[in-house]
C-alpha cells in the first residue's frame, strides 16, 4: 500500500513522498524497516518519534514534530475512530484454504453456507448449520443443531454445545466454551450454605448430603457482532436461554452463569464472573474482574469499576466501585475515611481512648 | 411423553387433558408450541403464567392460577427435588454413535469398557483405560496410564493428564485441564517475596536468580459422581495426588492447586481459587470468586460467601465472609461500622478532629 | 535406580541397604511398595514416617528419626534445591514416538527441527518453525509464522496465533491460548465509561453506540525458559509485541491483556489479571489472584500479596497489599483499626454518639 492510498483510506493528507510504500504499522519503538509506519497519536509515542528508526509516521494534525526528517508523513484529523481505522487497514483476518479441510469430520447433514470455510480437525454435528462466509478454523467443535450465522470467525479449541445460536459477525476467541451445564443442584436435604442463611451457622448432622443436577435444558443465544475473548465460558440456561445481545464484547476468561441475560452493546472486561440468572441492560460497561451475585439486575448505562463485587441492583446509569459494591462516591469516601483515621493513629492520637 | 406419564414420573396430578403431549420443558416466557409445558413452581413465574402461550403448565399444589385457560395442568407437591426431577426427564445426554471413531487415536493397548464410546479426534494413550458405558466426546485427551470409571460423560477439549484416576459417573465439562503441573519454583537465593517475609522490603540483589522448577510427581485422584465445569483446572500433586472427594461439584474456570485435598459433597462454585496443599472438609460450600491461600484448612460444613479471600483456617461448621475472610458477623459489623462512620462525615461531623 | 546412586546424585549418603532399588519418590502417607521412597525434608513429613509404611526414606541431615527401623536411609543437606533436584530425577517428561504423528496437519512448508516430535492431531501452519527436540504434544495449534525454540514441551490444546514467538525451553500447559486479540474497543460516541469519568453519571443518549475493534497488529513474544499454566491467556499487542521476559514462570487461568510487558525471572501465580499496557519490571512476585489495572507500572523486585488490586504504581522493591492495594504496613494498619474499632462498638461504646 502507498502512503497516498492509506491517507486517503484515513481522510488525512501526506506531506514528503506520498508514493512510499507501507507495509504494517508499528509503535514508533517497534520499526523494524522502512515499510514500517510510526504510529503517533498520542503525546507519548510523538516523544519517541526522535528516536525512533521510522521513515513514514502516521500523527495527528497539529502535531509537533521532533526536529528530524522523516520520508513520509500523514496527518490525520483527531478523532475517536482512528486506531479502529488504522488497525482495520493493516489487520489480517485468518483464514484458510476455502472449503472443508478433509480431516475435518462434518455430519452428513450440516448445512455449511456458500464460501464458508472448515479448518483441518473441527467437528460439526449433526443438523448444525454454518452461515456463509463464516470461518471454522482448526479443531473447533460445533455441536448438534448449533447455528452460526454469516461472516463469523471461531478460533481453534472453540466448544459450542448442542442447539446454541450465534448471530451474524461473530468472533470467538481461542477454547472458547459456549454451552456448558450450567452450575445447579439441590442437595437432598438443606445444606451448609441454606442452614446458615437461616441460623447464622451450619448445625447439620455430618453425614453425607448428595446434591442433585437440576439439568440444563435450554441454549445460549448470541446476537449479532459479539465477540468473546480467549477461554470465557458462556453457560447454557435451564428453562430459558442465556442470552448475549447484538453488539456485546466480551473479555477473556469471563465467567457468565446459566439463564443470564445481557443487553446490547455492553463491554465485559477480562474475568469478570456473572452468576446465574444476573440481567444486565444495555451499553453497561464491566471492569476488570467484576463479580456480580445471582439475580442481580445492572440498569442500562451503568458502570461498575475493576474488581467490584456487586451483591445488590444497580440503577440505570450509575457508578459503582469497591467490595461490596456501593456508589462510587461512598467507596472513595470509605476509603479516605480510613485514610484520615489511619494518620491520627500514626500522629499517637488512640482512636480508641479517645472515643470511650 | 404424555402429561399423564409426566405427572406420575414426578407423583403429581392432571387436570384438562391427560393426554397432551409434551416435548420440551420451559420457562412461561419462552413457550414456543403447542407441546411446551410452561414450568412454574416460583411466584415469578406463576406470575408469568397469564402472558404465556402456555398450553400445558406444571405448578405446585396449591398454586393461584391466573384466570386464564389452560389445556393441561400438571400439579406436583412442593419438593426440593422439583427441579432436579423435571429436568433429569427431560435432559438428553450427549451421546455418539456407538463405538470408537474411527478418526479417532487410541493406544493399541488402552482398555475401552464395554458400550463406552470414544468420538472423533479423541486421543487415548497407552495403558489408558475407559470404564463401561463411559462417553469421550470428541477432541478429548486421556493420556498414559488414565482410568476413568462407570459411566462417566467427557466433553470436547477435556486433558486429562498421565496416570490420573477419575471415579464412575463423572462430567468434565468442556476444555477442562486436569493433572497439568502444580506451580512450584525455588529460586536459586532468597527471592523477593522470601525477603519482604522477614525484612519487610526487597532489598535483594538486583543480578539474576532463576527459578528452579519443583517437579509435579504425583496425580490428581477423583471420587464417584464429580462434576467439574468448563475450563476449570485441576493440577497434580508434588508428592501425593490432589484428591477430590465423591460427591463433589466444581463449577466453571475454578483453579485447584497441587496437593489440595477436597472431602465429599462440597460445592465450588464458579471462579473459586484454591493456592497449593488447602485442605477442605466434607460439605463445604465456597461461593463465587471465592480465594483461599495455600495450606489453609476448612472445616466440615463450612460455608464462605461469594468472593471473600481466605487466609486463616476456617473451623467446621462456621460461615465466613469479606476481605480478608472473617466470621460473617465480623464482616458485616465492619460494613455498619463504615457506613456509620461515613454518615457522621457527611452530617459534617469531623471525625478526625472530634476524636482528636 | 539403586539408593546409592539416587544418594550420590543428590550429594548425600546412605545408611542401611545402599542396593535397595528405587523406583517412585512419594509423601511418607502414599507409600504404596518397597521401591517406593518417602521424602521426608519438613517437620510434617518426619512426623508422619513413624506411621509410614515406607522402607526406604529420604531426610534432612540431622533429622531425629522415628524409633523404629528403615531398611535405607537417603540423608542429604539442608538446601534450597533439594526438593528441585528430588523431583527432576523422578520425573518423567511426557513424550511421543520420534517424528511427526501421521494425523498431524502440518503445512508442507512448516520447518520442523532435528529431533522434534509432533503428536497426534496437531495444526501447525505456513511458514511456522518448531525448534530441535521440541516436543508439540496432541491437538495443539501452531499457526502460521510461529516460531517456537528448541527442548520446548506444549502440551495438547494450546492455541500459538499467528506470528508469535517463544523461546527455548518454554513449557506451555493444556489449553494455554497465546496471541489471542486484545481486548480494544472504542464506541461510536462517548459510552457510559467515558462519560462517568468526567461527570460521575453516566447521562448518555440510551440509543446504540456501537463499539468498534481496535485489531490487534502484533503478537506475543515469549523469552527462554518460561513456563505458562493450564488455560492461560496472554493476548497479542496492538501496535507493539505483548513480551515475557525468560525465566518468568505464569501459574494456570492467569489474564495477561495486549502491550502487556513482563521482565525475568517473575513469578505470577494463579488467576492473576494485568489489563492492558501493563509494565512489569524484574523478578516481580505477583501473589494469587492479583489484579493490575492498565497502564500500571510494577517496579523490580517488587512483591504484592495474594488478591491485592493495584490501581497505583509501585515502586521497586516495595511490598503490597490489599483492596485497593497499598504498603503493606498500611494495609495491615487498616485491618487493625477495623478491629479496634469493632472491639468498641462491641463493649457497647457507640461510636457515633462519643464523636458527636
Amino acid at each position: 500500500m502507498k502512503a497516498r492510498a492509506l491517507a486517503e483510506a484515513l481522510d488525512g493528507r501526506v506531506t514528503g513522498d506520498a508514493d512510499a510504500e507501507i507495509a504494517r504499522a508499528v509503535h514508533p519503538a517497534e520499526v523494524a524497516c522502512e515499510r514500517d509506519i510510526a504510529i503517533a497519536i498520542t503525546p507519548d509515542t510523538v516523544r519517541l518519534l526522535g528516536a525512533s528508526r521510522a521513515h513514514t509516521v502516521l500523527v495527528l494534525e497539529g502535531t509537533e514534530l521532533p526536529p528530524r526528517q522523516f520520508g513520509t508523513t500523514i496527518f490525520v484529523r483527531r478523532s475517536r475512530s482512528n486506531l479502529p481505522a488504522i488497525t482495520q487497514i493493516f489487520h489480517h483476518r485468518p483464514t484458510i484454504n476455502l472449503g472443508i479441510h478433509p480431516s475435518a469430520v462434518v455430519a452428513p447433514d450440516a448445512v455449511i453456507g456458500e464460501d464458508a470455510m472448515v479448518g483441518p480437525l473441527v467437528v460439526i454435528g449433526p443438523g448444525a448449520v454454518i452461515g456463509p462466509r463464516s470461518t471454522i478454523l482448526s479443531q473447533a467443535t460445533i455441536e448438534d443443531g448449533v447455528t452460526i450465522g454469516a461472516d463469523c470467525l471461531i478460533y481453534p479449541g472453540v466448544r459450542i454445545g448442542w442447539g446454541c445460536n450465534i448471530g451474524d459477525r461473530a468472533i470467538l476467541h481461542y477454547n472458547v466454551s459456549i454451552g456448558a451445564d450450567g452450575f445447579g443442584y439441590v442437595a437432598g436435604r438443606p445444606g451448609a450454605h441454606e442452614t446458615a442463611e437461616v441460623a447464622g451457622d451450619c448445625q447439620i448432622e455430618p453425614r453425607r448430603n448428595e446434591q442433585q443436577k437440576v439439568h440444563s435444558l435450554s441454549i445460549v443465544v448470541i446476537g449479532n457482532d459479539v465477540e468473546v475473548g480467549a477461554l470465557t465460558a458462556i453457560d447454557r440456561g435451564t428453562l430459558k436461554p442465556t442470552r448475549i445481545g447484538s453488539g456485546t464484547k466480551i473479555d477473556d476468561h469471563v465467567l457468565i452463569g446459566h439463564n443470564v441475560e445481557i443487553g446490547t452493546d455492553c463491554l465485559l472486561c477480562g474475568q469478570v464472573g456473572l452468576a446465574g440468572s444476573v440481567a444486565i441492560g444495555d451499553s453497561v460497561v464491566l471492569g476488570g474482574r467484576v463479580a456480580v451475585a445471582d439475580h442481580i439486575k445492572i440498569g442500562d448505562r451503568a458502570v461498575v469499576a475493576a474488581a467490584a463485587c456487586v451483591g445488590t441492583n444497580i440503577p440505570a446509569g450509575a457508578v459503582y466501585a469497591g467490595y461490596p459494591a456501593v456508589p462510587r462516591s461512598e467507596a472513595m469516601e470509605n476509603l479516605k475515611l480510613l485514610r484520615r483515621l489511619r494518620r491520627l493513629m500514626a500522629r499517637g492520637q488512640n482512636i480508641p481512648t479517645s472515643v470511650a
